[in-house]
């Protein structure tokens, strides 16, 4: 017998599947399970279970939700006239979390990245034109990687064609951060973007 | 909206439990999950649903198993005349790997823990006891930390009072280690235990 029974191996193998996680650590993982309660693997097999049942997107800014429109959406009190584009959903809640933006939001879904085949076509960018009206501001919170900032570019141009009020988060140095440390591409962008004391 | 949904966050929390995922590991698993193929978390969910219901413990070693007895139990060809006694299930699979060993085994599930309220009755020493016939040998394959080092002197005892030969592992240096970074308890067990070359 050189290995574990097969439904252990199987286990092993799903989890070596998610991000970060190697043969050994998902061994670890996999004798955690068989020596806790069945309660416990039948919780996270639950969860696992009913996760893509219970969650959709959004049809109107993409986001992931339990009901659709979602609750941001449907918040007849958050302002209309501020719609903060992110990549992923993930990126919302780090949004909601500072409790100062009261707007809305639109997920693209990713960067535009001609490498790996994503075009335009690939993103949530047709649904966040067909979402303008005349006033609106649109607020591009894209990552600052490579990809984000052609992203950006390319977002930026189509809503200034159509007058849009087009802005992105400021680039500077970060709060609590060592000047000592800071790379310098970012000091750059802060020194242009200095602000009257 | 501060928090994810809630079907988000019930994953987050069941991934939570897992020995080394802290809530941010939980959080990237989880929209890992989210973003992608359902078979995929099916897969996992599936897994780990039917893993308690397919493995047993063996009834004779202990070890786990999808068949009672283990394949290792009901092997006639292995020698029924050494059992290599170890804490955990994982271990068998160790010592497996080294194509070396054609005895048998025997779990003893955990190591004398008084501070744990851990005692000789919650472990499998009992039906080690049972097990034994006169001209059989123990070897004690318990990991060399303080309780298992307690606990392999207590099955020892009650071993040799039953005139049962009984053996553990050598302790020494470990093959492809430097002596420079050697520590002080191993190498003292070392130079007690050293060989005519």
């Amino acid at each position: 017998m050189k290995s574990f029974p097969e439904s252990v191996n199987d286990l092993i193998f799903q989890f070596t599947k998610l991000p970060g996680i190697g043969r050994v650590t998902a061994q670890r993982l996999t004798f955690h399970i068989l020596n806790s309660k069945r309660e416990y693997s039948q919780g996270l097999s639950d969860a696992l279970s009913t996760i893509h049942t219970k969650i959709t997107h959004c049809t109107i800014c993409h986001s992931i939700t339990e009901s659709d429109p979602c609750v941001i959406c449907s918040d007849n009190k958050r302002d209309d006239t501020i719609i903060c584009v992110v990549e992923n959903p993930y990126e919302i809640f780090v949004f909601e979390k500072t409790n100062s933006y009261r707007g809305k939001y639109h997920v693209l879904g990713g960067v535009l990245s001609p490498l790996d085949g994503v075009g335009p076509e690939d993103l949530n960018m047709d649904s966040l034109i067909e979402r303008i009206t005349p006033n609106i501001e649109v607020m591009l919170a894209i990552n600052p990687s490579v990809e984000g900032e052609t992203t950006s570019l390319y977002l930026a141009k189509i809503l200034m064609e159509k007058n849009i009020k087009t802005t992105r988060l400021a680039r500077g140095v970060p709060v609590g951060s060592d000047l000592e440390y800071i790379d310098q591409a970012t000091l750059i962008r802060a020194m242009e973007g200095r602000t009257s004391v």
